[in-house]
């Protein structure tokens, strides 16, 4: 179980540099959705989902150009889109998105995606880091979503089932466990990316985590 | 299990088209390999390995713009890219490239990744139909790999310690069983493409292979 609250010191340029980049856009998120945490949760959710996926395509291609094995790699990557994929699709069920949020959802990904691309293109360290930034917020973020909802400010709905067949909670389960799931699951990114990007610093192929660690949460889903 | 030996015929337009441009890259590809099969499976493993995971990719991002599940739709796709890598993995053990063709391979990921992004983004349903056409031609090739197996061409060599622990093989497997084991595979992806494209074509959303339904062989990688 990955440690709820971390925080890694940049350490050099390339750090600084990520985490002023991750820090200039909260500071955007933060004006833009207050605690409006539901709506939060899945605008940013929606780009969360992009870096795995970016990451998993340009090591798989990397894999077969060098034809070298990826050790397990490349499906850690694609596990980690599809589980951000999946808080997406829960919280949508919590708060439904606006209009103006659906507008912003399309541009903030093809603007996105493509900055993205780019930067692990030719700062894969770099793009590790900035994700794994991205996510010491996102736990930020939980934790504030937890105390409105421990304070009595937000609703504690029952969880949607789609959050219940994925972590498999109990059937009475309800959004305080599900904000809980997901901040668990975003602190294992979180290490996971600090890892990667420290790996490839030090000029090793990062490895997929060992088999015989316990399976991460989000590797539970029915299927 | 998939039926080994099948052709659709094409049907309208983008059939054609589809159909064409595959026999087209055929042509060259006979008159360059002729009858190398080890080393025509690992140059063309590695463009095998891109369709699925730029679909992936795509589908992934259509999924979380439009804040849609994907019916599991993604991970199939991006375990078709992981099954093509697996094969180029047990290939190159059986086959070694020449620089000649490692320098080939690097060419045809930058020209093959770019032309398949746009064809993808673009023109789905004609990219899902050029890869069942692609896995019509590979079924056809490890057909005539087999049988310069069986006539004695070939040396039916023990099959590689990777392709044992991928598909389960017996520990004295040789390469007979590993040929006939891909050419399974390839034969379900084509008729999956297939079926993708239908799917686009008729206006649904593809759904992944039932879950109840046996595993593709490729499902039994051991992790």
């Amino acid at each position: 179980m990955a440690q709820i609250d971390v925080h890694r010191k940049p350490r050099g340029l390339r750090d600084r540099i990520a985490f002023a980049f991750v820090k200039f856009l909260r500071f955007f998120a933060d004006l833009f959705f207050r605690k409006r945490y539901g709506h939060r949760a899945v605008v940013l959710e929606t780009v969360a989902a992009v870096p795995g996926m970016v990451a998993g395509l340009l090591q798989h291609l990397r894999s077969i150009r060098r034809m070298r094995d990826d050790q397990g790699w490349v499906k850690e990557l694609l596990d980690e889109a599809e589980n951000e994929r999946m808080h997406l699709m829960t919280f949508i069920q919590v708060a439904q998105p606006s209009l103006l949020e659906r507008g912003l959802i399309m541009i903030a990904q093809a603007i996105f995606y493509n900055f993205y691309f780019f930067l692990y293109l030719f700062a894969p360290k770099t793009a590790h880091r900035v994700v794994a930034y991205f996510e010491e917020e996102a736990v930020t973020s939980y934790t504030n979503y937890l105390r409105e909802i421990d304070e009595g400010r937000l609703e504690n709905v029952p969880a949607p089932q789609i959050a219940i067949d994925y972590w498999d909670l109990p059937a009475n389960a309800r959004l305080r466990e599900v904000v809980l799931a997901v901040r668990e699951d975003e602190a294992g990114h979180r290490d996971r990316n600090h890892y990667f990007a420290d790996a490839l610093i030090a000029g090793d192929e990062p490895k997929a985590e060992a088999t015989d660690a316990p399976l991460p949460v989000y590797a539970l889903r029915k299927t």
